[in-house]
């Protein structure tokens, strides 16, 4: 019974797409990005369009206000469903658009290109990252409703506003609102595909502290021929601090960095090798050949089960046209730390501190600013719910649905195991070539269909 | 006879003081930043302001075009007088002015104010770094034309447009026109004060080399969670390759790079340590106490006989507001190197890029932009032009004037010895704490209006 409402509700997906589209264009030309106080009234306006949109597809929804940008909380109780209740979880805010330049077209004036090889391709920021990912959701239980009368399934939903911002507000929000958003089960979208052809299922995801750091020597510029060689650099301080994260052999030198760090057993790195997975190809793809990073480990080990330490930005003196024979007053970097296993984000971050304080000399200063930390997570799932989730995706895509690691962060799936008890199943269908976070971010046609039609295939399994 | 004109000369000085310093004004107004191209218009402007004023003085000038900035030159030939022919030599660009939030007033908009201990100064970009130099030369002049009828000795004046932005045109405007400029004597503008009452002689100078490095790692910015760990970061590879620069001891590590470096012999030494030189109060004003660079050297040495290595611009990855997760594609840094004795800038040029290139992974790129270099300057000096402006500074000074070196490069002084064999004469009256090439730059009061007076005096040595 329930898989001819399936094949209806499939169908109607496939009728409705090219309105679908619309709808997720409009999501796309709203610029929530979330880390830049400039767009807050952007994030809250991309909160009420989807608050809006649930209601309207009959997902009583409302935009909660937070003491940053807003959550869209949504709930439909399936009346005397069987099946798990779930939450679903994405996020409506984007990453920053920089380097500009470097856009063939506007940023958040979505369009459709065809690749040399005829991939169809949405090309926005936000496109994969998560907006084209989460309305994948949206659309499957719009068809579910609108075409069998109901979802199969309790269905909740909660989209955030600051994923790509270190996520400040939700530790509380989930706090107040506990009781609300508890569930079964949770469905996070927010990972990708093994290849465009092969559908996976995220078992494991790294964890990131974030730290930005400022350090302080003149109390003004000063001119690098009256001052140079007697007064202290502030560029030179943060080269020497920043060179002394990584030894030669790519390990990072923080005291104790490495405690807590998990190696995999045999048969996951034997799953993980028969994946077939080429470093030449996944560094070609970006015009690079030789692996970085810690010289004794596999390139899929140093991606989904090593920890690192990335510096993300660096800036101090003069950066303009031209040449300025200046010593700066301060210089500043962004540093991340991805983390493994049982790492500690706070005793990370301190150790860091540490660190950096016994390297900065007595006459210059040093400020530190977090920008969020979030533990390593490694779902350990033989529950019926991941079966099901590999049987539908892999009747969706015609291949054998594998389980991966990830070696991006997602910190709301470490919130809701902790704080609710909650255990979260990640299916996601972006690429490795999306460019997310980079200019001309994309999300293939394919990824956006077949995703919709996953989730209604999902949900369907969920409720058997 | 000629005393009598002077003391004449001297009273016109500060009969027309308030005028001379609304002249000045007038050009302080002008934003001539000569690396910046957009201020192209503004340097033509500086240029075409001070044609018109040494014409209208009696010194013939005009605009002189170059593939950069254009060049003022104007000369006034004392008709049968005794003494040499000077060419008088400054720059009329300034330097940027960022960062902007830093200045207390508008760079550009002159203004006089009165310092806590009284000391009345003017504040604005280029007060002391040259406009107000070159304009105690420009009343000086015009007060011995107006008042005596004519200049004591042959005057040519050569005003440059690009000496903040490394000369590019200097070269071959020299050899286009080295027979008009040559004179018996330069007469350069551009340097300082021992301290607010005792005159300075600069007689040794330090030269430089600037260098831009850009790394290019992968062909676009990836996502620090997928790629972290495998794909080279550019960040990574800088700050390696400039923590390289300089060892534990605060000596440069490029190869070869000390070859020429003199040791100053041991009565140049004594007179410095003479000088009673306090480190503690010229770090002090800047707030820092703690030397840094060479740890075998005193600070006077490291200043005026050492050569340096610093980073004065470093930038890449995200640096905006907020956090992103980012791996750039990117990373590039302005390093620059002050010479000494017989170091080759051409030579270390070379050996600083083969440093920089054996470092670059080979699936990453370097590009280098050259900003300029020239040799250091020891000016051997017991000619009687020497003794001429001692005893015309000692004068107007009241405190015997000391001959010094200079931490900062004037590349036009080498310029002028080796293309046309003429050596120079370094008068100037800026103070260490002017803030030249940061915000908030002056020029004191008295350096004004003492210079214009030492000008004449020396004019006036000169001629006898």
């Amino acid at each position: 019974m329930s898989s001819d409402k399936l094949s209806a509700v499939l169908d109607r997906i496939d009728a409705d797409f090219d309105k679908s589209l619309e709808r997720l264009f409009d999501l796309l030309r709203i610029p929530s990005i979330s880390t830049d106080p400039a767009h807050a009234g952007d994030c809250r306006a991309a909160a009420e369009w989807l608050a809006k949109e649930l209601t309207g597809i009959g997902i009583e929804s409302s935009v909660r206000d937070t003491n940053g940008h807003p959550m869209v909380i949504g709930h439909r109780k399936g009346k005397g469903k069987p099946g798990p209740h779930v939450l679903f979880y994405g996020h409506y805010d984007v990453q920053p658009v920089d380097p500009l330049d470097l856009w063939e077209t506007e940023p958040f004036a979505p369009r459709i290109a065809t690749k040399p090889d005829g991939t169809k391709i949405i090309v926005a920021r936000g496109a994969a990252d998560d907006k084209g990912q989460l309305m994948t959701f949206v659309e499957a239980a719009r068809a579910w409703i609108s075409e069998a009368g109901d979802l199969p399934i309790s269905v909740s939903v909660m989209l955030e506003g600051e994923e790509e911002s270190g996520s400040p507000s939700l530790h509380p929000f989930l706090e107040a609102n506990g009781e609300e958003l508890k569930a079964d089960l949770a469905l996070v979208c927010d990972t990708g595909m093994w290849d465009a052809r092969t559908p996976a299922i995220t078992t494991m995801l790294r964890g990131l502290v974030g730290e930005e750091i400022t350090i302080t020597a003149a109390n003004r510029d000063l001119h690098s021929g009256m001052y140079g060689g007697l007064a202290r650099n502030p560029i030179h301080v943060l080269v020497d601090i920043l060179d002394g994260l990584r030894d030669e052999t790519g390990r990072v030198t923080v005291p104790n960095f490495y405690d807590g760090v998990i190696e995999m057993p045999a048969d996951v790195k034997e799953m993980w090798d028969g994946l077939g997975f080429s470093s030449d190809d996944f560094l070609g793809d970006v015009g690079l050949n030789i692996p970085a990073g810690e010289t004794d480990r596999t390139p899929l080990e140093k991606v989904w089960t090593r920890p690192t330490c990335e510096i993300n930005g660096i800036s101090g003196g003069y950066q303009g046209a031209g040449f300025k024979t200046v010593i700066a007053s301060k210089a500043s970097a962004k540093v991340s730390f991805r983390l493994v296993g049982n790492q500690d984000p706070e005793k990370i971050r301190a150790a860091f501190r540490a660190y950096v304080r016994a390297k900065v000399p007595a006459d210059c200063k040093v400020d530190f600013a977090e920008h969020g930390g979030s533990p390593a997570l490694r779902l350990d799932f033989d529950s019926p719910s991941l079966a099901k989730a590999r049987d539908a995706l892999s009747a969706e895509w015609g291949t054998q649905a594998v389980t991966i690691g990830c070696g991006g962060s997602i910190p709301i799936v470490g919130d809701f195991k902790t704080k609710l008890g909650m255990d979260s199943l990640l299916v996601g269908f972006g690429l490795d070539d999306d460019q997310v976070h980079s200019p001309n971010e994309k999300y293939n046609m394919t990824s956006f269909h077949h995703g919709i039609r996953s989730w209604a295939r999902i949900l369907d399994e969920l409720s058997k």
